[in-house]
């Protein structure tokens, strides 16, 4: 069947549940109820703390066939995902689904453990690297699901992604099982993402190397919902969970293409005091901030919230007032990390709250302006961040979809050419963004509306900007770097993608490299 | 049969689920999984925001036989629950069971509305004035349940009271549905109560005099679980609310007890650096803070934690870092209020959290000690704190049999005589807290250690205090007051008391005044 976005989507696919064709960004509606953890009671004087790794997992009654899950807030300098991986493998456990929120490229360490059947099944925002290409051209049995950050925390809470325990790296925790993420040396932030396994797990294992006597505080994730903890040397390596300081962007291409976002945002109709937006972590998107801190404080415009995964120059518009609230999901910089300690405006929020498309309505759904990356996009506006020219997974979906979906303005800023290929084409490889819900893309050649926003474009005519039509961007594109050369796939399908609401948007199709 | 508090509970109550008989404080353990909300989707730019109570009880879907909850946080100044009781009324709607977190004096205007049938039920912690009469004597159909404050937790996270529409005073909200109770002119404090229903009621329906522009910070409960918001005039009084200064007791009968109080504390066996306390709001146990205080200075002890219904004198602790951090679920003043606005030492904590059973662990369980007051204690250190000595509801259950449970130490103070009627009794009308959670009671004439704890006795003996049995606090007791004479009781059941873990562990029957 031919879904929403086009694409032909199986009507059953081996190793996934029942498919729910995409319809449109907001067409499908939950039923039922959520779901609901094991009911425990825990009486006083019960200990919480285990020995080792071997007794926290014993204790867990982690069994074959279940689903584990990770975050990802320590990002490369997470070492608790690994590390639980080879421990669980050396108890002999196979047959598990591995559902992290997210892999970032220190991740390749387990493919022996899905070489070895430990790990059957991945559920996750992204992988890159190594694990990307092993679960393009391998695969671990069943196809890889692929969700965004809302659509990870809506399949949690209606109980499509079900967890049964979740290991989670605790920054500080203390003996009751209260959890932090912003004191301790691998002091990752915002524990946005675990909020949501913790709540809904059936089982939950704190990994700490800093814990705390007494009672913690403040308590980003409640003892009432933990049932263990394990001690370790060291959960992180602070070198990758955080950058100490923003690489500034000097590149001419980023620079333009950042002052064109900037602008398009202001000539917008939505840049009014009281606005609320969504910039990225990549360097245009961050550049892009630094025109708008000039454009809001020389209009003399405020913000009303920032949200998003967390960056210093976010904060300093938080700090100069220029931002009246924070909402944070992910730190990427020690910067942001101490702001959410130390600022009262800077609030950790729950990876539900800022992007769940089934709850009585996210922080992403009230965006004005979102600035985001991509790897390609086509001449219909979807967006792929998942695949490579290849067709090999090497990104993620993250808040992608989410934002996009969700925002006012949905600004889709990358470079016209990625090394030789032109990013303007006929078809994405892999729809992970439905052009449906994004409306304006930023090359440093051109600017394109979608023609669906008809408002937007009348507005941007005044904010001299070299707009054009989608297909001249694509024609600039492959005049310059020629017209992509098609991919050879075979029909085996190795990736689901998953819309936000739970819908499949597209597949991923093992190539034939 | 007769449960593990010596009561004799009819195998089967009329208009009561199921009786699980109590079998002693942590001798039930939950089964099954905790409740889901149901499933919805707001997408952007649907308006939450209704023009009266009449299109919010209609869009809320509320009908014939279902079950409305309110909170209790703004205390005496409510104006909320009886506005809505009457509207709902207006709408002919009949038959709906009643399940606030508490009432209070305020509450009797809902009695014409039991009389007319609107509502046929109560579950509540207590109820007093006119409306605990009313209960006692008339009975809405149905026998009124009473949970303690973590009892009702339990019970909403269990799917045992569940909740189809939850009406929220909001002190402060925003359009999106974010709220909060520090800010505005209703400002109650701690949001407690009312976290755990808007967390599980199906529909949720902010009620505020103080709607926000703008995205809401500090959120207590998240605009993901709020369907609806109406604006009224006033949601309540402030001087109902709270207290603008704390009354010191200089009645030395209390100031003698507060003081025996904290020597119990002082001699105990816990009073160590890192001790977590809960303080009631009586008087006694408010004074017992104070002379708690000077030892905590004299001797270099400090609290890791305090929590309960927060007063000024515990605050001070507080700011004068005698208590590391504090843990709220209530305010009773503006101090109280006002520090958990702005001390960043001063967590709001949702009810679960303070004292349900069925978690990974409530705060309550942690206790150290805990100050609470009594209405009677038997021979068998039961404590009553819900019906009088004519057997009519005038009280609440609150955190009684909560914290009881959960603290090493539990003291309870109480004059010997009330008016002219002995405390110390032979049995208690009706037992709230059972004797196996009681540690020592505090009277003006005596000390009694429960001879369970020796080890408590041991250490108590260097204390300096009247330390006497039980029997002969009693026997003290009826010297001065006579011994009570016998209530008169019918059969019928109007009241069915649970123990924090959903069994029964007595009944009120109507006495026959």
């Amino acid at each position: 069947m031919i879904n929403a976005a086009g694409r032909d989507i199986p009507a059953s696919i081996p190793g996934y549940h029942t498919v729910k064709p995409y319809r449109g960004p907001f067409a499908t509606q939950p039923d039922g109820r959520m779901a609901g953890k094991k009911l425990a009671a825990f009486a006083p004087g019960r200990q919480k703390v285990l020995a080792s790794l071997e007794e926290a997992i014993e204790a867990s009654g982690l069994k074959d066939g279940m689903t584990i899950s990770f975050h990802h807030s320590l990002r490369n300098g997470d070492y608790v995902i690994n590390m639980m991986v080879e421990a669980i493998a050396r108890r002999g456990i196979k047959g598990l689904t591995l559902a992290p929120s997210s892999f970032l490229d220190n991740n390749d360490k387990i493919i022996p453990f899905i070489e070895q059947g430990v790990i059957t099944a991945v559920e996750t925002s992204g992988a890159r690297g190594k694990l990307g290409k092993y679960l393009t051209m391998q695969t671990p049995g069943k196809p890889t699901i692929i969700r965004s950050h809302g659509g990870r925390a809506r399949a949690i809470e209606a109980g499509e992604l079900h967890i049964d325990v979740a290991f989670i790296a605790a920054p500080a925790c203390d003996r009751y099982g209260n959890i932090n993420g912003v004191q301790g040396p691998a002091a990752c932030g915002s524990m946005g993402y675990a909020m949501v396994d913790a709540a809904y797990a059936d089982t939950v294992v704190a990994i700490t190397d800093n814990l705390v006597e007494g009672m913690l505080a403040p308590v980003s994730i409640p003892m009432t919902q933990v049932d263990y903890i394990v001690q370790v040397d060291c959960i992180g390596d602070p070198k990758g969970i955080a950058s100490g300081s923003l690489r500034y962007t000097s590149n001419p291409r980023e620079l333009l293409i950042a002052d064109m976002a900037a602008r398009v945002m202001e000539y917008s109709g939505y840049f009014k005091s009281g606005f609320g937006m969504q910039l990225g972590a990549g360097a245009a998107s961050a550049a892009a901030g630094r025109f708008l801190r000039e454009k809001m404080i020389k209009q003399n415009i405020k913000a009303d919230f920032a949200i998003g995964g967390i960056l210093a120059p976010f904060v300093e518009l938080l700090e100069e007032g220029l931002v009246k609230n924070m909402f944070d999901v992910q730190d990427f910089d020690i910067r942001a990390i101490e702001s959410l300690r130390d600022n009262p405006s800077h609030h950790e929020m729950s990876c539900s709250f800022y992007a769940n498309p089934h709850n009585r309505g996210s922080i992403a759904n009230q965006l004005d302006f979102v600035i985001l990356a991509a790897t390609e996009v086509d001449v219909n506006f979807n967006v792929n961040v998942i695949t490579d020219s290849n067709g090999v997974i090497m990104g993620a979906s993250g808040g992608h979809s989410d934002a996009s979906a969700g925002a006012n303005c949905t600004i889709v800023v990358a470079p016209l050419l990625r090394g030789r290929l032109p990013m303007v084409i006929d078809n994405v490889q892999t729809i992970v963004t439905p052009g449906d819900s994004v409306d304006v893309i930023v090359t440093e050649r051109g600017v394109a509306v979608n023609p669906k926003r008809a408002d937007l474009l009348e507005n941007l005519k005044h904010a001299g900007l070299p707009l054009m039509s989608i297909h001249d961007l694509k024609k600039i594109g492959y005049e310059m770097g020629g017209a992509p050369a098609p991919i050879k796939l075979s029909d085996e399908i190795v990736g689901v993608v998953e819309y936000r609401d739970g819908t499949v948007i597209d597949v991923i199709r093992r190539p034939v490299l």
